[in-house]
């Protein structure tokens, strides 16, 4: 490989930063994890320290580093490379791709994390056409990419569908709604509906509802149906080929796939025009290890914002 | 003019088809209305004569045509020119391309009547960006356009927010479900609510709510809200700039427009990330005499299919 030819990108989340390096055949040449930290300060310096540390591991210099590109929850303003309200995060304002592009000499990009994962997703699997990637963590928003492109849409809320409510009797949402999808199939709401101590709560909700606990099979049918309310939005507006399913709900594995796809079918048994569209063979659950986050990352990084075009090596 | 720069352009309804006539600078020079009929035969023969009358009375020969464009509802084939199910106006299984072509020696392309709608209202308005068409007749459904080409979507069902459920308790929806937003907004699902005999059920359920009626203040709040509810599907998925809408309701003018902007806001008041969206300020109401439709037909009629564009004169 010549000089100059290695992508790097991160996926910084709530708690762990996870770096890849990408060379020019798309194919990851190294990995690693560590802690995102807290506050503008250390989220450069552990982003820093992330880019550096894979470098070292991974046996390549920062002078074949030709991009880096980052997927960060909150408003980001691509264009200025700029992090608005990442609160898990405590940045509230932040020139993240000036400040570790000045430390490290080496151009930075920053996306949205659901649109660096859907991105990431996308080109993976190869897929032409359309794709939604639906992240189900703490949070739910969705990201689509057509023709390998991320839809930015008019505003910033492309694929924000968790805040939209399915369910005017439903428990009130974090943005003040009431019944939001998130409110069903987030993590965070979930926990906050359980209500019982547990370092992971969803988990603790599906082997209690395998257990007969009422309160445990009530929540995991909302997850259920909540996700699979989601797939139907964004087929039923965008009409995506394939919803992606990832995020941290993708640890419950064989567990959250069958159950999100018996609630389509389910949802579909009274409606033939439901049943025609096969929402169950049109999902796909990620593997949780999946590094489309940070590998669309580094797509993103790479990328030409004039055409916004993925390059391929 | 030069010979043969005319576009036809003809929305065919449950009831009636408008035509228009449009020449090389996107002017309408000539309309008509005349009845759809019923049955394959009856609407192919409606679909010719509406032509011939148009070029008699805006005289024009049709050899000026260049291209004759049809919307109609249902299951559209826009390659094959065939029109599916396309059961209010009794047509099955229709070569309408092949049928109307043949009997009047010009170039017929047919499009799903929604979608060709939401195109002649983005050019009408003269909107780069993207924009929703939600129509409200007796059905909900959408189309979206995006730089000034219809968004397809996978598999046909782009912009179908109509049956969405937005609600687990509410009225069973004609296509099996339960909620849908088409059994809070669409005309046929609140005729059938209301169940009181009247040629235009919504506006005697208007009337009734003014005067206090309590069914007819719960079905009125549902209009709304229902109407509400599918501008934010749109926002919150597609990220549409402007939701236009047009349709059979819009014959309500003021006291639509006024209900669905009060509905919006209402329904954001507990949430400022609802709030930020102003979607009160990016939904408009088409007047009911609007020719959007018609005029929509007639440019894609006159599209090149390859590339989906939207001509210009």
């Amino acid at each position: 490989m010549s000089a100059g030819a290695i992508r790097v990108g991160l996926d910084v989340g709530g708690t762990k930063i996870d770096a890849v390096a990408v060379d020019e055949r798309d194919e990851i040449i190294g990995r690693l994890r560590r802690e995102s930290g807290w506050g503008e300060v250390e989220v450069v310096a552990n982003i820093v320290a992330a880019v550096r540390d894979l470098a070292a591991e991974s046996g390549f210099t920062l002078d074949e580093v030709v991009s880096v590109g980052v997927g960060i929850p909150g408003v980001v303003d691509a264009d200025a490379g700029r992090v608005l309200h990442a609160v898990n995060l405590g940045v509230e304002s932040l020139d993240l791709a000036g400040f570790a592009g000045a430390l490290l000499g080496v151009p930075f990009r920053v996306e949205n994390d659901v649109k660096a994962a859907a991105l990431g997703a996308a080109v993976m699997r190869g897929a032409a056409g359309s794709m939604a990637y639906l992240n189900l963590g703490t949070g739910v928003a969705a990201g689509i990419v057509v023709d390998g492109r991320i839809w930015r849409g008019a505003r910033g809320t492309a694929g924000e569908v968790g805040h939209l409510s399915v369910d005017p009797n439903g428990r009130r949402c974090g943005c003040g709604q009431i019944g939001c999808i998130e409110t069903f199939c987030g993590g965070g709401a979930l926990a906050r509906a359980w209500g019982r101590p547990g370092a992971l709560p969803v988990r603790d909700i599906l082997d209690a509802a395998e257990s007969g606990d009422a309160q445990a099979l009530a929540l995991r049918a909302d997850l259920f149906h909540g996700a699979a309310a989601a797939v139907r939005v964004l087929v039923l507006s965008a009409d995506v080929e394939r919803v992606v399913i990832g995020g941290g709900l993708t640890a419950l594995g064989d567990r959250l796939e069958a159950g999100i796809r018996a609630a389509l079918r389910q949802d579909s048994d009274s409606s033939a025009f439901m049943r025609s569209l096969q929402l169950d063979d049109r999902v796909e659950i990620l593997s949780s290890g999946s590094p489309a986050a940070a590998f669309g990352a580094a797509l993103v990084g790479a990328a030409d914002t004039s055409k916004e075009t993925v390059p391929h090596g």
